[in-house]
C-alpha cells in the first residue's frame, strides 16, 4: 500500500470512465491539488497531491520553483514512523528536456534535483539510520559539452534566462506579435546578444507551424550561445552512476546491472 | 628510471638528429625490435622494445593479436621482483578507432585489451599482493549502440572480418583493381550481404581520393548493417568507469577526478 503519492496526473486519475481519486478518497486518504495545502497534511493518513493534468510545469516556470524539495519534506515529514519507510523521489523531466534538447531546462530541472540534494544530504546526516541512494535510469539526449568540433561549453548565459522555451513559444502564440515585437520579447528572454542569423531565424518564424518547430528555434539560438551539442532524440546507452549515503550503501558501489539495484534494495527491505 | 617499455616508435627513437634508442643501449638496456624476440629478454637488465615505426598496426593486421597480452606477460616476467613494481599497460589504438569511427577496428582492439585482462584476472589471483587498476582517459567518438532512432545493435556481423579497414584501402590503392573486382574483394573482406546502395558506394570510389575518405565508404557500409552511431570525431565527457581488483582497491571506488587516480596510486606507491 502506498501511504503517499505527490506529483502531476489529475487527467489520469479524474476521468470521465473512473475518478480514481475518489477511490483514494474514500479509502481515508487526504486529497489535495495546490503545493499550498501541502503544509497542511498531517501523517495520521494517506495523501495525495496532485498538481497538474498530467506533468508538472517545467521547473522554470513552476509557482514553487524548488518543488521538488517542498514535495521531498512534505513526504518525509508524512511518513516518518518507527519501522521506517521507502521513498522514491523521481526529477523526471530532466529526461523530457533531453529527448526535447533544451539545455535551457535540462538545466533548470538539474537544479531542482539539487536544491531537493542539498537537502537530502542534510537530513540524511540529521536521520543517519537513513540510506540514499542517487542514480538514473539512462542518459537522454546526448548532451555534448564540446559541440562543432571545439572544446568548450559555455552555459553562463543560461543563469539569467527565466522562462522555459516552450513558454515563450505559447506567449507568442497567444499574444500574436507582430515579427519585431517578436523579436524584442525573445532578446528580453535571453538577455544575451543575439548574432543577425539569430534575430533573421526568429523573424522567420511562422507562428502557425508547430509548437515543438518553434520551440526549436530557440533553443538552437541557445545552443549556438552556450555551445551545447546533442546527439540524439532518444535514450542514450552510456553507463550511468549510482551514489548512495547511509547503512548498506556499500551495496551499491561497483559496475552493476539496473536491476540489481532493485534488488539490493529488497534485501534491505526484508 | 623506467625498466621497461615495450610499443611502437623507431620513428621517434631512431633519428637522424639523435639516436635515442643507441642512449638506452648505451646504458646497458636490452633492444628487441619484434615480438619473437620478446621471450629471449632477461631480468637482469632494463629492455626496450619498438616494433612499429610510429603505432603498433591495427591488432586485426597484427602478425600477434593478442600482443597486449603478449607485451604485459613479458613485462612482468622482467618487472617482478622483491620491492615490487608499478607497470602502465594501455590498449591506446581503441581511441584511434573512436576518432575514425571505426567499430571494426574498435571491437578488435577491445578483444585485445580483452584477452589481456583475462590473463591480467588470472595473474592477480596468483599475485594477490598486486593491484589491478583499470580505467580510460576518456570516451572517443560517442560510440551508439542505437542509431538511426532504433534502439537495436548488431555487432554479429562483425566476427567474420578479419581485416582492418584501413588495411583493406590500402591493399585496394596497391592492387589498382577495376571497380567489380573491387567490390568482389571488399565483399569477401565484410562476409555479410551489400544492399545494392552499398555496392553503388564501392563501384563509385574514386580510388585518387584520400585514404581516409575511401575507409569511410567501407565504414559506413559496416556502421548501416550493424546500426553503430557516432557523434563526434573527438572525445565525449561522459564520465569513465574504474575498476579495481588487489589490495588499495577500495580507494578507487565512487566518483572521483581523473587526477585523484594518479594521487591515491602515488599514495601507495610512498
Amino acid at each position: 500500500k502506498v501511504d503517499v503519492m505527490l506529483g502531476g496526473g489529475t487527467d489520469y486519475f479524474i476521468r470521465d470512465d473512473r475518478d480514481i481519486r475518489q477511490l483514494f478518497v474514500d479509502q481515508g486518504y487526504q486529497y489535495i491539488d495546490s503545493y499550498a495545502q501541502l503544509s497542511s497534511l498531517t501523517n495520521d493518513a494517506g495523501a495525495l497531491g496532485l498538481f497538474a493534468p498530467v506533468g508538472l510545469p517545467w521547473a522554470l516556470d513552476d509557482i514553487d520553483p524548488s518543488r521538488l524539495r517542498t514535495m521531498a519534506q512534505t513526504a518525509t515529514r508524512i511518513l516518518e514512523n518507527n519501522q521506517g519507510y521507502f521513498l522514491l523521489l523521481e526529477a523526471s523531466q530532466v529526461d523530457w528536456a533531453g529527448h526535447g534538447r533544451d539545455i535551457n531546462s535540462a538545466m533548470a530541472e538539474m537544479q531542482d534535483l539539487h536544491l531537493m540534494l542539498e537537502w537530502l544530504v542534510e537530513y540524511q546526516a540529521q536521520h543517519p539510520d537513513t540510506l540514499v541512494v542517487l542514480t538514473a535510469d539512462h542518459s537522454t539526449g546526448g548532451l555534448t559539452l564540446a559541440a562543432n568540433g571545439e572544446y568548450r561549453w559555455e552555459p553562463a548565459s543560461l543563469h539569467a534566462i527565466t522562462t522555459s522555451v516552450p513558454a515563450m513559444i505559447k506567449h507568442l502564440v497567444n499574444s500574436a506579435d507582430e515579427p519585431t515585437k517578436r523579436l524584442s520579447y525573445i532578446k528580453a528572454q535571453l538577455g544575451f546578444e543575439l548574432t543577425q542569423a539569430d534575430q533573421d531565424a526568429v523573424l522567420a518564424m511562422d507562428m502557425n507551424a508547430k509548437s515543438r518547430s518553434l520551440e526549436d528555434v530557440i533553443k538552437r539560438i541557445i545552443d549556438r550561445k552556450t555551445n551545447t551539442g546533442w546527439t540524439t532524440w532518444g535514450h542514450t546507452a552510456v553507463d550511468v552512476q549510482v551514489f548512495a549515503v547511509g547503512p548498506g550503501a556499500e551495496r551499491f558501489a561497483g559496475h552493476q546491472d539496473n536491476t540489481d539495484i532493485a534488488k539490493r534494495i529488497f534485501e534491505l527491505l526484508d
